[in-house]
C-alpha cells in the first residue's frame, strides 16, 4: 500500500484508476473502515458515475461485509446523498466512490463518519495506519461476514427532504438552467428545482455520463464559459452548476456572469440569519461581503482554517452556517457540504423574496479582491519562503492593522476594511496571497507592496520564482455596500 | 368505455389522464390483451417518463397477469426499445404507456405485436370490441394468473445492439447536442451516440421528468428553436432532438436550420441503397428529392397511404427502407419506428464518411416545397369540398400529368417534376394539399392555380373556409439536384 | 360492490378468488384506504405466498398510487411483518394481501393502522362506506399520484430485531421442528430461532408455495397430526407450526401432543409477569390456568370480547400481554397478533431457563376443560335460543356463582372455580358453551346441566337443534395447579 | 496462491473459508476467467446459501467486472441453473460459489465452459497458471471495465424450462417428500415437482439456510437415515434428497431404504432408451444392472474413467445419457450433471408410467454388490500396493475373465456375470476395490479371495494395512434379473 506515502489526500484518497486506485485498495478500505468501527451495525456505500465506480463501489462494499458490517448499498447517488443516507439509516459510517471534479479516468475514495461529515485527520490517520499494517486481521470469520441491504429509495428520501423544506407555494417567477457536468447530481437537482417552485427548468449536461462528454467536472469560470452563454440563449435568470459529485455549486447571472463564491456565501449568511441569530463560521480567506452582511445583521464571523469549516462548526454551537469558497454546510440540514442544497436554497430565496437571483445580487455588497499565487521550485522553497515572508510582513505590513489572525498563514486586518492573507498551498509549491480592498486602487496597492515584499525575500533567499498567477475580481458597476439588513424585503 | 366511441386513434389511445385514459383502462387493455394473444408466454410492458405512467404501467401488467399471461416489466423505456424487447423475450405482445408529444398530464397506450409493430387497424378493432363487451371473462382463474418478471436489463441490450451495429472506429471528428425532451430517450441517445464515436456529445433537456420543465414534447419547428439557438452557442456541427417517447427525431444543422424531413429520409435512403439494392417505401406526401436520390441508386419508389408504411413494408420483401416523414423503418434492425437508430445512424454516416452532416446535407437535391391546409366548419363540409376538388382538379390541372396516384387522397405528378397532392386530414376538419416543383416560381404557380379551383369550388358549394395555413419551405441556397451516386465517397 | 353486504369480516376481506376478492376490489380497496389517510406520506403493501396475490398487491399498491399515497412495497411477508413495516417506515396504514389458513383458491385484504394495529369495527365501516359509494371521486389528478417504493430490506429488518430481543448466548440445548404450512413465515420463523440459539432447526413445509402442497394451512389438531408424528421421527423436544401468515402458531411437545391454547397463554403470562407487573389481557373464553397462573404472580386479569384483545389493550395501560387463543399480543414489542415473534419467546423461554418446553408446561396447572356448538337452522333461531337460554340459566345455574359476566354472552364462575360460558358464534348459526372444572366429573356434570337447559328451552321453543359438537379436553396425568411463581427458576 | 499447491481439486476449488477459500481469491479466479476468456461478452456468477457464498460471488463478479467483462448476477440458484444460465444468456463461462456438501465453514468456486460443461482438467491448468503468475495484468483500463447486470429470472426460467419437459397432466398419483438440505435447490426442486403433478410434496430441510442447521449437506445413507424415517411417518412413495448445491439425488423408496445409485442409473437408462436408441456413457465402477438393461434395450455401454464422464460424452455423438454414482447427464437437457432434472425425471417417469417408484425398482434387476477401502499410511504406499496387486491379480483372478479393462484401475469381468474393480483413490490414502456378483455367495468368494491377496501383497511388500472399510449391498429380495424390455408399460 505504500509505505510511508499518505493514501488520504487533502479530498479523500483520489488518483488514476488502476494507478493510485485500485479493486484491491477499494476492498481494503472497505473491510479497514469495518474494523476501525467494529463488527456489527452498518456502512453505507454509495458512488458516482464514473466508468469504474460500480466495480469500485462492490469492492469496497464487499470489504464492508468481509469485515462483519453490514454493507448498505446506496447505489449512484451525490456524496451529500450518501452522507444523508447514513444519518437517516443510522450507519456508523459511509463509503462514497468519487473523485469529484477529476478527469473521468481517476477515481477516489471518501469516507464520512456516522454523521455524514468528512473524517477529520487524526480518523484518517488511523484508518491509513491499519491499511498499512495490513488488513487481514479484520477479516470475519463464516458465521460473522456482513450482508448487503440494497437500498435503492435513499436518493429519493434525500430529494423528498430537501423537497419539503425549500417548497415555495405561490412564489415569484424563476427561470433556471442546470449544468450537472454529467455527474451524479444530474437527475437530482433539476428535480428538485422543478418540485419547489422554479417555473422552467433547463438541463444542461444533465445525462449521466461517467466519459464527461460535454465538460470538464470542475465548474471553473473557464470551463463552464460556453455553457453560460448557451443557457443566455434560452435567457434564463440563472445557471446553476454542479461539479461530478455536487459538493459544489457555481452560480451564473446574467450582469454578473459567473458569481464569486463570496457573494454566494453573503446571500446565503443574509438569509440565514434573518431567521434567526447566531455566527457565522468561515475561512480566513473569505472576504468583506461575506462579514459586512454577517455583522450588519447583529451575526459574529467566527475564522476557521481552510479545509476545516466543519471542524470548527462542531465547537460553535450557535452557528447557524459554516462556509468557504465551495464548500457550504447549513448545520439545519446536516453537517457536509452539499451543493444540491445549497442550489435548492438559492432558488428558495428567490422564489420566496419574489427577486431575481440578480436583484438579490444586487442589494450585497461588492469589493475588489485578488488572488495570487506564487510558483515554486518546490516544498521546501514553499515552506522556506513563506517563513520568511511572513516574518517581513509583520514587520513593514502591520502599520494600520487592526488584527492579525495567525490560523492557517497569516491574516492581516486593516482600519480601512481592507486585508491581506498570506499562507502555503497545502498541495502544491506554491506561495498563495489572498487580498481584498474597498476600491480598486487600494487593492492594487496592496498587492504592489506585497508583491515587492515577496520578490525581495525571494532574492535575498536565494529562492527563484517560477511564475506568477494573479487573479482579480472587479465589480462590475464598482465598489458598492450593503444596502441594509431589510433591503431585500 | 363509451360504446361505439373509438378507443384507439391514429396513435393509439391517447388523452387526458383521469378524462379518457383511466388505470381502470389501462387495466381493461391489459387483460383484453392478454384474452387476445391467449393464456400462457409473456407480453412487454414498458412506460415513458410521465408522472403517471408508472401507475399505469402497474394496472396495464396487473390485466395482462389476470389474464394468465406473465408480464415482463421493461420499466421506463423509449417506445422503440419496448418494441425491441418484444422480439428479444420472444413476448406474443407489448404495451408502452405512454402520450408520445402531448401535454404531461395526457397519457396513453400504444401496443404493438409479436414483432415489434403496430398493431393494424383490424388488430385495433378486435381489441376495441373485447373491450367494449366487457373484459371480465378473460380472468383466469387463482391457480393460472401469470406472473410478474422484472427484466431491467432490457433497456441496456438495445442500447447495446445499436451500439454494436452503428459503431466507428477512428470516425471523423463529430459534435452533437441531443435534446430528449426530458423525455424517455434521455439517458439512451446520449450515452449511444458517444459510445459509436461521437467526439463530444452535449445535452439539453435530457434529464427524465414527466412534468416536461424544458420545452413541450413535439420537436416543432417552433419549439426548437431557442434549444437549436442555444446549441449553436456551443458550436456543434449537428442539434438533435427527439420527442417524449423517442419515435421521432428532429435533426438542426448549420446552415440549415430545422431540417425538413425530406432531407433526412433521402440522407438514410442513399445511405441504406448504397449498402444494397432494393426498394423504399415512403408515404405519398414524400418530396421529389427522395425519389431523385432513390432512383439514381438504382433503387425504386414505393408510395404508401400516411400512417401505413409498417403495413406497405411487409408487402415489400426487397424493402431497404420504410419512411414517412417523422416516421422511419429499417427493416435491417426492425419493423418498428426507431428514433435513436435513425439519430445513431445519422450519426454513423456522418462518422464513416468523415463528413459533417452539413456536408452530408449539401449534396442531396433540395427543391420547393409547400403545405397548404384550408379549415373548414367540419368534417362533413370537408368530405363535401374534398370530393368537388379532386372532381375539379381531374379536369384542370391534369395537362402534363405523368401520373396519378389515388391513394390517400389524389397525387398529380407532372413532367417538369412538380407534383401536387390534395387529401383530407385523418383527424381534422382540414382539407390539405402538398406540393413541390423545381424552382419556386413554378410552385407558388400551382399553388395558386390549385387555390383558385379550391375557393370557387367552395364558393360554389357554398362551404366557407374558415382559415387557410400555408408553409413553404426553399432550399436557402436556391434549387438543386442530386451531386451523383458517388458524391459523398 | 353489493350494497350492504358487509365486506370486512372478522378477519378482514376474505373469500374465493374472482368470486368475492377480485383484482378490481384490491384496487379499490387500496383507493379507498388512500382517500380514508388523506393524500401525501405512505402506505405499506404486503402479502403472503398465494398464487394471486403478487397480482392483489399489485392492485392494491396501484390504487394507493392513484389516491396520491406513497405504496411502500414490502412484497412477500408475513403479515406480522407487515405491521412491523408500517411502523418502521413510519406509514400511515398497511395493506397485507392474504386469506391467512383458507384454501389456496381464497384470497383476502387486511388493513393495519399506522400503529401496525387491526382496524376497529368502526374504521371498517367508514372504508366500506367509502367503496360502496364509489372510489373514482378518491383519484389524484396527473401530479399527484403517490409513488412506488420498493423495501426489500423490511421483512430482514423484523427478523433482526426479533433476534436481537430474543437471543440468548450459551443457552440450553433445544431442538424443534417448524412446519410453516408452506406460507409467508417460511423462510423467517426457521432463520430466527436458528439465530436465537436453537440447537436444531428441522424444517417442514417451509419452502413457500401458494398451492399448499404439504398441509391445510390451518393448525388444527388434525391437519397437523401426521407432521407432529414424523417431528417426533426427529426427536425434537418441540414441534411449532404456523398458519399461512404467520399471525398463529401451534405448538407440539412429547408427552402433550398439541398443546391446549390456554397453556400457551399461560405460559408466556408467566414469563412476562417475572420480568415486571402489570394486567393480562384475555378474551371470556379464556380458562383458568392463565387466571391461576396471572393471580399467583400478582397480576390482575382484565375480559375482553372475543377478538376485541387489541382495543381493550389500548385502554389498560399497565397490560403486560393480551391474548385470546390463536392470538397474542405482546405491548413491548408491538401491538400486532405476531405468531412468529411468538414462536421466538417460547424458544427464548426455553434457552433462558435451560428448561425443555415439556419441562416448562409440567409446571403449570391444568384443568379439564369442553367447548360445546349446538347447530342450528340459522341466525336467527340462534338468536331466540341464545336469549332464552340466558333467562333459564339466570334461574338455575347461579347458585353458587361468585361472578356473572355479560360480555360477549355471559360467563359464569362458580366458587369451586369451575366455569360456564354461553354465547353466540359470531359467524355461524351456532350456540357455543364453553366450560372448565377443576376434576372432571365436576365438569361432565356441568355439560349434562346445561344441554339439559339447551335441550328443554329448544324444545319449548319449537327450535330445532340440528346437531351438537363437543371437545373435551383432559390433562394427561390429571388435574393440577400452579407449582408456585418460582418453580421454573 | 501457495507456488505449486494445486488450487483446483477433483470438484473445482474448495475449502475452509478464509484459510483456502478467502474474498481475495473469489476475485483473483474472476479476474483470472475474464483474461481466459477475452474482454467482451459476459460470464455467470451465481452462488449457493452459505453464509459467505454473497460475499466471494460480489468478489468474483468484481474481478469480471475488472478483467472487462460483463457479469451476470444470477444471485442465489442450484449449480445447475448456474450453468443453464450460462447457455440461455449465451455468456461464455460461469463462475458457481459452492462448497457443494460441505461444512458451512467450507466455501468454493466451481468454473464451467460457455456449454455449461465442467471445465477439462488442461483448462483448470491454463486457470491455475494465470493465477499463479499474478492476474494484475488482466485489469482493463476505465473505459473498458465490464459492467454488472442483475438478472434474477434465470432461475425461474430454468424452473420453467424443466417444468415443460416433465409436465404430465393427469398422470398417476405420487406423494414425495424433498429435502434440499437447506442448501440452494431448496425453493426449487419442490416447486418443479407440484407443478409437474406431483400429487403432494411434503418438504424438509427446505428452508435455505447457510449454516446447515438440519442435516450435514451430503446425503449419505447414515445422513439421510432419520429423515427417511420421518418421511415414512407422512406416508410418501418416494423421498429425494439434495446435497447443497443440487447436483446430486438420492432416491429413498418405501421398501427399498436409500435406494442405491445403480439401481437409479439402470430406471433412467431405460426410460431414456425406451425413447430413443443409443449409447450410456457409465463410469468403470457402475453395476451389472446398468449393463443389463441398456443391452436388453438395445443400447451399448461406453465405459470411462471416474469423473470423467461428461469428457467422454462429448466424444460420442449417439450418447442418451451419461452417468457414474451421484453424476448424471442427460444431453437432451445440457451437458451439465443435475439434481433437480434428475429428480424431475424420477417423478416424470412415475407419473407417465402410473407405476409408483417402488414399482418400477420392483422390476429392474438387482444384484449383491460390494465396495471395499484398504485404509493405508500414504499415497506411496497406495501406488506401491497398487501396483502389485494388480501385477498379482493378472496372475492369480483372470482365470475366467472375459474382459479385462484397464482404464482407471483395472476391471476384470467374469464369465458368470461378475466383475472387479481394483483401483486407487484419487484423493486418499486408499486402495478401492468394487465388486459384483449374480449371487452372494459368489460375491463373498470372490472378496475373500482378492482380500487374501491384497493382505499377501501387502505383507511381501511390508505395507501395513490400517483397516478395511467394507460395504455390501444385497437385494432385499434376493438377486433377480431385468424383467424384460417392455415389463414396465
Amino acid at each position: 500500500m505504500g509505505g510511508s506515502v499518505r493514501l488520504f489526500g487533502t479530498a479523500g484518497i483520489r488518483g488514476r484508476y488502476l494507478r493510485k486506485v485500485t479493486p484491491l485498495l477499494a476492498f481494503q478500505v472497505g473491510l479497514a473502515l469495518a474494523g476501525y468501527v467494529g463488527s456489527g451495525g452498518s456502512i453505507v456505500v454509495a458512488h458516482d458515475v464514473r466508468t469504474t465506480s460500480p466495480l469500485l463501489a462492490s469492492m469496497a462494499a464487499s470489504g464492508v461485509m468481509a469485515g462483519g458490517v453490514d454493507a448498505i448499498l446506496v447505489g449512484q447517488a451525490p456524496l451529500p446523498a450518501a452522507s444523508y443516507s447514513v444519518v437517516r439509516s443510522g450507519s456508523k459510517a459511509g463509503i462514497m466512490v468519487t473523485a469529484s471534479h477529476n478527469p473521468p479516468w481517476d477515481n477516489g475514495i471518501k469516507i464520512v463518519d456516522g454523521k455524514g461529515m468528512e473524517l477529520t485527520r487524526i480518523e484518517e490517520e488511523e484508518l491509513e495506519s491499519i491499511i498499512e499494517a495490513g488488513v487481514e486481521g479484520y477479516l470475519a470469520d463464516w458465521n460473522s461476514v456482513g450482508i448487503l441491504r440494497i437500498e435503492r429509495e435513499m436518493l429519493s428520501y434525500y430529494m423528498e427532504d430537501i423537497i419539503a423544506r425549500a417548497s415555495v407555494k405561490g412564489g415569484g417567477d424563476l427561470s433556471v438552467a442546470v449544468d450537472c457536468a454529467n455527474g451524479a447530481a444530474s437527475g437530482v437537482t433539476p428535480i428538485i428545482l422543478r418540485s419547489i417552485g422554479v417555473s422552467r427548468v433547463y438541463t444542461l449536461n444533465c445525462h449521466p455520463d461517467g466519459h464527461f462528454p460535454g465538460r470538464h467536472p470542475e465548474p471553473r469560470p473557464d470551463v463552464l464559459k460556453p455553457f453560460i452563454k448557451a443557457s443566455s440563449a434560452l435567457g434564463v435568470h440563472a445557471f446553476i452548476a454542479h461539479d461530478g459529485d455536487a459538493d459544489r455549486t457555481a452560480l451564473g447571472v446574467p450582469g454578473y456572469g459567473f458569481v464569486k463564491q463570496d457573494l454566494v456565501i453573503a446571500l446565503l449568511a443574509w438569509w440565514k440569519l434573518r431567521e434567526k441569530r447566531g455566527s457565522v463560521v468561515v475561512s480566513v480567506d473569505v472576504g468583506s461581503e461575506v462579514e459586512e452582511v454577517v455583522e450588519e445583521l447583529g451575526g459574529s464571523i467566527i475564522r476557521s482554517r481552510l479545509g476545516k469549516i466543519h471542524e470548527k462548526l462542531l465547537q460553535e454551537a450557535d452557528a447557524v452556517l459554516a462556509a468557504e469558497p465551495w464548500k457550504l454546510i447549513d448545520p439545519d440540514w446536516g453537517l457536509w457540504v452539499d451543493g444540491i442544497y445549497q442550489a435548492a436554497l438559492i432558488a428558495h430565496i428567490s422564489l420566496s423574496t419574489r427577486k431575481s437571483p440578480r436583484e438579490l445580487l444586487d442589494m450585497l455588497p461588492y469589493y475588489p479582491s485578488a488572488r495570487v499565487s506564487y510558483v515554486l521550485g518546490g516544498e521546501n522553497e514553499r515552506d522556506r519562503l513563506y517563513e520568511q515572508v511572513v516574518e517581513e510582513l509583520s514587520h513593514s505590513l502591520t502599520g494600520s492593522a487592526v488584527g492579525i489572525l495567525p490560523i492557517d498563514g497569516v491574516r492581516i486586518d486593516y482600519e480601512d476594511g481592507s486585508w491581506l492573507l498570506v499562507r502555503k498551498s497545502g498541495t502544491e509549491p506554491k506561495l498563495r496571497v489572498y487580498a481584498q480592498a474597498r476600491e480598486e486602487e487600494r487593492l492594487v496597492n496592496l498587492l504592489a507592496r506585497v508583491h515587492r515584499i515577496v520578490a525581495e525575500t525571494a532574492s535575498r533567499a536565494g529562492i527563484r520564482l517560477s511564475s506568477k498567477e494573479e487573479h482579480i475580481s472587479l465589480p462590475p458597476g464598482g465598489s458598492r455596500g450593503f444596502r441594509g439588513r431589510n433591503a431585500l424585503l
